[in-house]
């Protein structure tokens, strides 16, 4: 190995290896080959006598965060509208704010600030839902490319049910999608995936399409599922031949037949939350999202024992930050509700949000989001100079960080071993 | 009306003279005679030609922020030991903490830091919770009052049932609490408040003399009220005399007999919310805190439909932030799943939180929180350069500054017409 595609972080080191607690390494090494881990050591071998490290002193060095779920053409919606429920909202807001990226200028200004906020959040990994819109789809893996971010963006697919100005043809929406898929699938950091708005936006031609689509490219899936009352019943009356919301997508191939993706998931029957697990659809909680809307608490515990897979999404528009520390909160603060409400119902531990926004989230992209040997190295350096900061355990320094600190104590980001700059 | 204390600032005027609604006064002058609002104007009369006018272009000028209830001495365990709830946080995490308070030394690092966070988050006027320290109380009410802030400072009171090392003497705290009284009751910003922990930690001795305290001084009274089931619970058996938590301050005077916060009043009789209004208890929501220890939420719009006032508190460190922004926002959210599990709790809506953040929580120092004619001028100016804000309304854009920006879109701060300056 070539010294200079060794790279070696030296701190106090913490990650979840599962969900069930943290892995301190206090003053230990890091070792990076070539932007994948190595190993962690507290005595350096001599074989790495000679290389560059970085001392971060006490300073924490965790995994990145994984943003499992938001819409990063709403990124200038966030924080307004808030007083409507999701089907009022969808049609005053924020269809009106997504036609806007007709106009690629628009696009070009509104992706490169989202982008900016995304790298100062400290989240290294997303997936992205953009517009209907291939022109303004591409300018975003363009910028999260030249930025160095790792995402799965999303050309959105809609046909039916929507204004005119966002409505597609079908055989257009599924022609741009795989002229997106074309250009995007075989890049390293930036991929497709396919991505019908959800159920009632989308004919049973389209949804066809995309189902095949995805066996074409072995194409990841993302949508929504079950995140209102109103929503739930409305895909009923839609897909009277299918017996649950979920069906709509199992039927047409866009349910765990590829890596999928559903978003919320607060209403599910028995039915649809044994289908999830066989099919291993990955479930993203989005608490902000869930209470801005007034939709509903997704039973996270009640998941989590049944064996179903849930990571974290910020989901902005109706998310009003793309903050997965604030995620991680609202996460466990809910929890909590659910546990005041239901006291079998155990709160979720601050190990197991972490878990959701690295490694659990992370599984997506495949080795992401540990610091376990083989997988990328994605981390942020956390600074926190206070006395309280010096006595605490590095433990708990990670809970004050997540909980009371913020985006500027963030001092260095490494996606894929590549060290990424904030602008701010 | 000499030229030099007339202050004029010219820009868009956002405030609830009640919490039905916002009045809009857009492109105005808000004039300001010795610290207290004189009038808005569309045209400014001739009489203020020659005068100094602070022109703030499509800037938002909204009051300052009023928080009723947090700790100062809790501002470094922000974020910390919130796997707990109420009586085990208290004992593992915050006695502890507030036991360092004897140390001066100490006291005015985390005073210093608490009041410039304070500055920084827009905060204009806070109740607050020193510790049991009377040298610390008062290095407190210094600092608070050299930065310019208007406060309630409460010097603690404890003498049963909390670590020896935080028990006071019961004649002794009352005393001390007597001293720093006569020391703070004639200045203008920072005033004392009567301010016995909760009633566990206190003899009915300690909470008699408070009350006479009280009287004596015509003092306003602090605590906490029905946080926790388990509390409730402790509090019944340790006043077995009183047939209701609210009972037993209300039997020592300290429950309306002077003006009183009571902080959280998530379980509550029908017999104590009788109480709460008959008394004019002032009754502070706490969103953050009670989620964080798991306690529950406070049935705010029950409590509103019976006429009882509620403000707004961060409660640091159970909250883990000093931003009124955030306690809105999650003020708003709590009663979006109050709403979720009981459509007659309608949501609470942006005027009314916003009311409860401003004129409502206000009311306690006086003419405080809005810019009708004899207010304070207590106020921010909020700045948000983006085109997405050129093309909202001011609403909207309070909004968005609500739930989307922070503290760094704060570009001027006012207490009692004097601009207070953040250090950051």
């Amino acid at each position: 190995m070539k010294k200079e595609n060794i790279l070696i972080l030296k701190g106090t080191i913490i990650f979840t290896p599962d969900s069930a607690g943290f892995e301190v390494r206090q003053d230990s090494y890091l070792v990076v080959h070539n932007g994948i881990i190595s190993e962690i050591y507290k005595q350096l071998p001599a074989e790495y006598a000679g290389c560059r490290i970085i001392d971060h002193g006490n300073r924490l060095i965790i995994p990145g965060f994984v943003d499992l779920h938001t819409h990063a053409a709403q990124f200038n919606q966030r924080g307004l509208g808030l007083d409507l429920e999701l089907l009022d909202w969808l049609n005053e807001y924020t269809f009106k704010e997504e036609a806007k990226f007709t106009d690629t200028g628009y696009a070009a200004q509104v992706y490169e600030a989202f982008t900016e906020e995304l790298i100062r959040q400290g989240t290294t990994r997303a997936v992205l839902f953009a517009t209907i819109h291939k022109d303004s789809s591409n300018l975003l893996c363009d910028i999260l490319s030249r930025r160095g971010l790792g995402a799965y963006v999303g050309k959105v697919n809609m046909d039916v049910n929507c204004p005119d100005f966002l409505r597609e043809d079908t055989q257009q929406s599924l022609r741009d999608t795989e002229e997106f898929f074309e250009r995007w699938s075989s890049t390293s950091l930036v991929n497709p995936i396919i991505t019908p708005r959800f159920a009632p936006t989308s004919t049973g031609e389209l949804l066809a399409g995309l189902g095949k689509l995805a066996v074409k490219y072995n194409a990841p899936v993302q949508s929504h599922l079950s995140e209102n009352p109103g929503e739930v019943k409305w895909v009923a009356e839609l897909f009277p031949d299918q017996s649950d919301y979920h069906q709509v997508y199992n039927h047409y191939g866009l349910f765990g037949q590829t890596p999928t993706l559903m978003a919320h998931c607060i209403y599910l029957t028995q039915e649809a939350i044994e289908c999830i697990k066989s099919n291993q659809v990955v479930t993203v909680h989005c608490p902000d999202s869930n209470i801005n809307l007034a939709s509903g608490i997704m039973p996270v515990r009640k998941l989590l024992n049944a064996a179903v897979q849930v990571g974290l999404g910020s989901d902005v528009g109706a998310g009003h930050s793309l903050s997965m520390t604030q995620a991680m909160v609202k996460a466990i603060q809910l929890s909590k509700i659910n546990y005041v409400f239901d006291h079998q119902c155990d709160p979720l531990t601050l190990s197991e949000v972490f878990y959701m926004a690295t490694k659990g989230g992370g599984k997506f992209f495949g080795r992401v989001g540990s610091f376990e040997k083989g997988y990328s190295f994605d981390a942020l350096v956390i600074e926190d100079n206070t006395e309280m900061a010096q006595k605490a355990s590095p433990v708990e320094r990670l809970q004050r960080y997540i909980y009371a600190l913020d985006a500027s104590n963030i001092v260095a980001r490494y996606i894929a071993g590549q060290e990424i700059q904030s602008r701010i």
